[in-house]
């Protein structure tokens, strides 16, 4: 089924790794005990939970182990969007006295809904802008951050453009005023290197397992040692009591792998997936008049392109492409269905007839040079086809 | 590996049944789009959900459907800790004027510990007592909630003793109070029947798919049409706008699965589990003295039994039995560590010297009657030696 398809959604969701699902298979049927029990059985699972745990330790590099080996600063939580949940929510109760959230306009819905509400609860959220390549004003950070922030919470990099954010910069301005520093590296994780003992100033960071080729439903939290930490999901004494509820420990299994593989391929991948990138780009650039290549392309994800054709919807064009097999997205998968450009978009100023017809192409290990020359066959004549349908189509030259 | 094993700590957590984990099996490596996403790729993951989602509807007999054919009641979330959560944190939110929250003593650690955090936030929680065979005094019920109650939330079954409880009774009362009503069916689900449609007084309800051959990570929380809901975990619009987060496809399809084969063969399988644990009690009181049987024996889960072996340690009891391949509990997994006797027992007024020593066997639908008569085999030999060892040994007859 899925040989027919060729899938440049990897920001939506990744393939899982045929070889993390090996390492988890036998936790379902076979090794299922729980790793809380006190006997053998569920004790054995209990070990392999702390080397996925290890595994996502090295792939972050957060050095700390306690007294046993363990990275305690590895919480393991439910999905990414939990893990943002709870670490916004356990910034506000560790600064009680604070009572403002510096975020930005482009972070992912599960900040911005999160943010909304604490707005509606009395909380200040400022939330930065962007120029037209996605890039925030370092000054703006500055004014912005001050000693009523709590918190501060700025993406690694976005899940529509790929632009990078300066992570440590931002850290370190938030530290200056007291505040403690989040990140959701959700889509960075896995795609670029992530080193959090020499971005010692990130105090929290997210990440979620199926964009890095681990299953969905597993995340995330990373809390630096020295960090207070108040529990988003309250039960058992599991995740150091962190985070109750039994351990999901096929996914976990699955996570842990997932990293291990992603680490070990990181720099020669980083390679090869810019490689793929620029050549869709050119080859969209040489064949295609009317677009716009988005975000900061000194700064982004070597696995993403944002590219709007200009006049005709990106919606027609994702169902076209689909016809072709070919799997792609106009934003965020979590905010499908708004008729609405995406607010990434939309904060970037770009212009209506642009930002309506982006298209977002998102690669991965699975994704092949002959898969972006499928793409680039295909593409010219669907926005031919749609542009000749398109009231806008020809632009009115100004 | 598990050949050797006799499983008998199914409250723990279950095996997944092997037709669950084949049904889940594609999603994880072929078909691994995000159901939110446009593409017929990701819009086929989108109809297993559906499809899950109306097998859990059915397990619960939960008959609403949306003009879409949808079963809109059922939320996926990630653990039954979370649906507990979730529940009693809406329920407040929903009754904003309120300031109390009526529960039990022997609830799961997710209400406990998140009822405890609500006091310090300045809620009043009423925490029920139960007598010595884990039973609610009616009367006292009927004291506890008033007007100025949000929520009430008692479990449909006890995980420690089995002990079911007259939900629907304590609901009707929270009604009539115009409090809301909320029940942990986590140990239920599965393994009684569950009629929601009868039970109508219900308005919310938890289940933890690993407790019913489903993989652990996975959880529901019923919501009854009509009745308010505030999200808990807060992002993209997955599950109807009321948890955020990527739907965790692979764990939501084999739940759906391991619903399916619970509701087919739960009467015959009622019957089965009762004859396995009355197999279990009768040879153990044939076999051994000074023990008691815990919980409401003429209202308990078919499944699990509570014995307390008087005058020795629990945890011993579980080491030997360990050595023979026999898992089994001393009471939850997830309060395991603590050297004091379960806070369920406790409530129970059983006396120290029996707490102490009780051991929880619960069973599942892979256990057969010969595991049972291995477990009769081993089990009078290791009192036997155990109580040899104990300062308390032999009792003094007063």
């Amino acid at each position: 089924m899925t040989h027919d398809v060729i899938y440049l959604d990897n920001n939506a969701t990744t393939r899982v790794d045929p070889a993390a699902f090996e390492a988890a298979a036998p936790y379902f049927c076979d090794l299922y005990g729980n790793p809380s029990s006190i006997h053998t059985f569920g004790g054995n699972v209990a070990k392999a939970v702390l080397k996925a745990r290890l595994q996502v330790a090295e792939l972050l590099n957060a050095p700390y182990r306690n007294a046993d080996g363990v990275p305690t600063e590895i919480i393991f939580t439910s999905c990414g969007t939990e893990a943002d949940n709870a670490a916004i929510l356990s910034g506000l109760a560790a600064r009680p006295s604070r009572k403002k959230i510096v975020t930005t306009r482009v972070e992912h819905a599960a900040l911005l809904n999160q943010c909304r509400n604490l707005e509606h609860e009395g909380y200040e959220v400022v939330r930065l802008g962007v120029d037209g390549h996605g890039r925030l004003d370092m000054d703006e950070v500055r004014r912005a951050i001050d000693a009523d922030t709590a918190i501060v919470s700025v993406m690694w990099a976005n899940n529509e453009t790929g632009t990078v954010f300066p992570i440590s910069e931002i850290a370190k301005i938030a530290h200056d005023h007291g505040a403690l520093f989040h990140t959701d590296a959700v889509q960075a994780a896995g795609k670029i290197p992530i080193d959090l003992e020499k971005n010692s100033e990130i105090d929290m960071l997210s990440i979620a397992g199926h964009k890095l080729h681990a299953p969905k439903g597993i995340g995330v939290l990373f809390v630096r040692r020295g960090v207070r930490f108040k529990p988003f999901v309250v039960g058992g004494h599991q995740e150091f009591g962190r985070r109750g509820g039994t351990e999901n420990v096929p996914s976990i299994v699955a996570l842990g792998k997932a990293a291990e593989l992603a680490r070990e391929g990181l720099e020669e991948e980083v390679l090869r997936l810019g490689r793929l990138r620029d050549r869709l780009e050119k080859g969209v650039l040489g064949s295609i008049d009317h677009i716009r290549i988005n975000g900061d392309l000194n700064s982004r994800l070597p696995n993403t392109s944002s590219i709007s054709f200009e006049y005709i919807e990106g919606e027609a064009i994702l169902l076209m492409l689909d016809q072709f097999g070919i799997c792609a997205s106009s934003g965020s998968a979590c905010t499908t269905g708004s008729l609405e450009p995406s607010h990434v978009l939309r904060a970037m100023g770009l212009p209506y007839t642009a930002a309506h017809g982006t298209i977002r192409f998102s690669f991965s290990k699975f994704n092949t040079g002959e898969e972006v020359d499928r793409v680039l066959e295909v593409l010219p004549g669907v926005i031919s086809t749609l542009r000749q349908l398109s009231p806008y189509w020809p632009p009115k030259e100004s």
